[in-house]
């Protein structure tokens, strides 16, 4: 008797005719049966925003024929999506929940600007496996073939063990042709922060305005980051936890005199 | 010789003008020089989200006379308003920021939907030892004279103690009166997660949409969370890291088959 198909969410930030979720998408559709609820925009840097003063519209498409995932586009975040897919679209709890391809790169600390993998991470909270893919290239024309063989390693291994509970993955894939690809590192997220530049200009009506601009600041040498891996031409795998809890912080506080 | 005040950056995801940080901005006014840089509309919800494909506007206000901070509203996010007061007001790091107070929790999950919570992250990635604070209270009548005391009490110790490096602090207070508010509780946040039910409905045009309603579900009876805390009339302090690496879960990744 053949194995039921397990059955896969696909989401993204980067809007639902994206590239990267297209090729999420192709590799998923090997895997199991696949349902993507994903925004009608980019929404990259969203973080774990969600539409709580504002209406959210999510209606079926079909973005490329003869593919047979169901879809959905969404007005919302891609937090928002996951609630929808899981709250209101899907009959069953997904088996696995995948976000991405993303155009660029989630390491390191932008993890918690990152749409994508807000997205993963929601569908953690309610109990579902999730993994966030991203590539280390902003481009619409980035070439996204040498990514599926990691992506379906990965999410093959995600279905076949599962994740320990409260655990996501942070999936990194480096802008190398599939040769120079050395393979996959489980890695921890190297410490780092971003240092703004404001690009300052001034608007036609003469109001002062700024553009957001930054530089990544790396202060982490380890060998075991998931920095150092992308440098040196391997996928890094981050599993990502939101029990944002500093536990080892906790005794020390206790010293406080908080009375 | 008098010591140097100690600068302190305000900021929340109400808005400028939210009685919350109005109260904040008071109890920060007794303990240092303080500046306020805060969003100039609600953005409740945005979690860590950043401006990246906008202009940002940024400019000199006065919310009420007599008062002796420095105050700008910007049209960004909890998160933009830390980046630049940082990087572009700023004419120095400052001692302490500070976030909220918010109108509403930001206990257990919620950590991860909140731009107050994002807003003191932010900081905390600076190397800038951050707190936001949250009254357990969504109305704009809601009274923080109670909170006040305890405000002061945590910024006072942690100007004092400083923070461990990586970590921010989650302070979340009950609503109630001052003289049932029983102290200060540090925990470990609490493991819950929301539970959504959509609100369908069709708009004048015949275009079926949502509103997102949910539902808390607290799985975590432990008498050290921060649910526990509030439930039993302590104010809650939550250490709170944003290396969100699950190290306990990297071992586990290594055994499987990823080459």
């Amino acid at each position: 008797m053949a194995k039921k198909k397990p059955l896969i969410l696909v989401t993204n930030d980067d809007g639902i005719t994206a590239p990267g979720i297209r090729a999420l998408i192709e590799v998923m559709n090997t895997l199991g049966d696949v349902c993507v609820v994903a925004p009608d925009s980019p929404q990259s840097g969203m973080g774990h925003a969600i539409t709580i003063n504002d209406t959210l519209y999510c209606d079926t498409v079909k973005v490329r024929e003869k593919e047979p995932q169901q879809e959905y586009s969404s007005s919302g975040t891609p937090v928002d999506c996951v609630k929808l897919a899981v709250n209101e679209i899907l009959k069953r709890k997904p088996d696995l929940c995948v976000s991405g391809v993303n155009h660029g790169s989630n390491s390191s600390i932008n993890v918690i600007y990152s749409g994508t993998m807000s997205a993963a991470v929601e569908a953690g909270t309610l109990g579902i496996p999730s993994i966030g893919f991203s590539l280390l290239d902003y481009s619409l024309e980035a070439d996204f073939e040498p990514t599926k063989k990691f992506i379906k390693t990965i999410a093959e291994e995600t279905l076949k063990n599962g994740l320990p509970k409260g655990v996501v993955l942070n999936v990194n894939i480096p802008k190398l042709p599939a040769s120079k690809l050395k393979g996959i590192k489980v890695c921890r997220q190297a410490n780092a922060h971003w240092e703004e530049q404001f690009d300052k200009r001034v608007n036609p009506l003469g109001r002062e305005y700024y553009w957001l601009t930054g530089e990544f600041v790396n202060e982490d040498k380890g060998e075991d980051t998931d920095e150092w891996a992308l440098a040196n031409g391997f996928v890094s795998v981050v599993p990502v936890q939101f029990d944002l809890t500093a536990h080892h912080a906790i005794q020390d506080l206790n010293t406080w005199k908080l009375s």
